[in-house]
């Protein structure tokens, strides 16, 4: 009797990373296949990371008000336990937190974010993790920054609360002030991403679109991002340009590395540690990953990627689910089959209604061609 | 190396029964699952019969212009070899004939396939087998009728070329120059349903909205099949009310059966004892059947359902795959599993467009999965 260790990420817009697990199992135990489901929700840094995490570690959360991405506030919660805290950089400064119309990447920062670090080292948290998906903002982290007492400083003083608008005048950095609050503190971020800080696959390239940044800002901005490499290859010596993953969160990851030491984590790995992967994938004979659209990019560092890679490496079968598939995709590399659940041509807003019984529906036609 | 039977229906609008067999066929050889391929096209008394049965039979088409189903003349194919001939109602009275806004079932008649088949006659056919799936038409078969010289007298004299409105004015039916053209002759439905001819499952009401019939309209056309299905009786001493069948094409069948003695065989049966599918399956591990939509109605009669019921039986493993299946659908008789092929949340133009890859691509995922 086969084990199938089921691991899928969040179907952003429709299920939470659990219920897909339980839809996918529900579909196997239908079906003719004789096995035993061991589910898992996975994350990779992206939004709901905080969510899974605080179930593998219990986590209590802590939830406040800061600034949102344009200033306005929004309640926020982070996760806590003993001298450790999660930190999703989505709750306070993520992209479903504004309209389409609101997207500003001139003026959209990471201070929510910032603050939330603050307040969990007020509270005496020595291991800080930050996760990093789905921000609305391309600022290089400088909202982080200034929350944690970092002061930038043009021509003839200090900027009070930098945006990327200010990214041309930054002259000088002071961390005096900061590396005394950070002082014995570990700051570790997890990406979900490796694209480097700058440059034709970085941070303003590839992600300004989505945050707003139309065809003209894109340069300005990278421009921007690169004046803040060179001062912190100056402050620091450190330079994060070219660096893998740097480009994260509008540059957030690259510039915590280089100003402050933060370690870049591959957010798919860190999660699937603490969540036990490893020990249940030993277990099991067929695993099964899932997310809500998967291309060939699916393969690079996201959670069902990083799953397929390590399951298939321990000579697993690996199958993967998804509302839907790039047309273009034919062959997924880690994957043995993948199959989009949608069933039948319809609008998103009917695949994201019928998206359970898809999944369960589809995996018990898969637990039928296995059980033969 | 097991077989893969492949005997697919058309995709109505998008590929025909080779082309989706032949899609499949190059999935399946681009799987891991070693395998020997054997695709037979399939249909089941619905529009592309003709063609399919052409390619198995070596009928020759004849063309030759006749009324479509409002009387515009119409381009229309049979086939034919020795004294057997193949005519597809559709070709002169079908669906595809008509835009939406033409649908008229009072005035729509089958005219032109009984001019099809009064030319077959003409030229020595002795064996007429007529397709009766995708009709423009709720007559009756009065049309086809009157081509074969059939007499309808109301109260003061023979009504000349008669349609659905007429029904409640017919008093007598006159058969003897019909039955003199026809004797010899032994005359075939292939109907591809099993609907009655009268009643809330009769011809009227289930098919009658798809042909323009609205629903003031449903009863009276159903009173009309009523009342000739009367006739009928009283004519041949023959009841055709409730015959499993009797409804396909607007009454046609059933009509056919009670006046002319033409025998109603199960169109997708037919087809497939033409096409050598008992021998292929014997030698078949797998087979795999497909058509455009699947739904609860597939497992009855239409030629998907009927591959799945004998493949069953034999002991194969049965896989549909579909372009959409009903979002209610979670088991289908007879198949052990059925996959929609559509690859994401997608008009149905850009379904229609990526048909013959996605089910390349489906099939290439099964093979996989099978090869383990």
């Amino acid at each position: 009797m086969p084990n199938v260790l089921i691991c899928p990420n969040a179907f952003k817009s429709s299920l939470s990373a659990e219920a897909v697990a339980n839809a996918i199992a529900a579909g196997l135990q239908q079906s003719a296949l004789d096995c035993t489901c061991t589910t898992l929700a996975i994350a990779d840094g992206g939004d709901g990371t905080l969510n899974v995490v605080a179930g593998y570690l219990g986590l209590e959360l802590r939830t406040l008000e800061v600034n949102g991405p344009l200033g306005k506030h929004v309640q926020a919660a982070y996760g806590v336990k003993g001298d450790m805290a999660l930190i999703e950089l989505a709750e306070a400064s993520g992209l479903h937190l504004l309209n389409e119309n609101e997207l500003d990447p001139w003026a959209a920062t990471t201070l929510g974010t910032g603050q939330l670090i603050a307040d969990a080292l007020d509270r005496g948290a020595r291991k800080i993790y930050l996760t990093v998906g789905g921000s609305a903002t391309v600022d290089g982290a400088l909202g982080i920054l200034d929350a944690l007492g970092v002061v930038f400083h043009h021509e003839f003083g200090s900027i009070q609360q930098p945006v990327p608008s200010d990214f041309g005048r930054i002259q000088h950095i002071d961390l005096r002030q900061a590396e005394d609050l950070l002082e014995g503190v570990e700051l570790f971020v997890l990406t979900d991403v490796t694209n480097p800080l700058v440059g034709a696959q970085g941070a303003a390239a590839v992600f300004g679109p989505q945050k707003g940044a139309k065809s003209e800002d894109i340069e300005v901005l990278d421009a921007g991002l690169q004046h803040l490499a060179d001062l912190v290859a100056r402050t620091k010596g450190v330079a994060v340009h070219e660096l893998e993953g740097a480009g994260a969160a509008g540059g957030v990851a690259g510039i915590l590395h280089g100003l402050l030491g933060a370690r870049l984590l591959n957010g798919a790995e860190q999660v699937l540690e603490w969540s036990g992967f490893k020990n249940e994938l030993e277990k099991a004979a067929i695993v099964i990953t899932a997310e809500g659209h998967m291309d060939e990019q699916t393969a690079y560092g996201k959670g069902p990627g990083k799953v397929a890679q390590l399951a298939k490496a321990a000579g697993k079968m690996v199958i993967g689910l998804a509302g839907g598939v790039s047309r273009e995709l034919t062959e997924l590399a880690g994957f043995d089959a993948v199959f989009p659940v949608v069933h039948a041509p319809v609008s998103h807003f009917e695949a994201y209604a019928a998206t359970a019984e898809n999944l369960t529906r589809t995996a018990r036609q898969i637990g039928n061609l296995l059980a033969k």
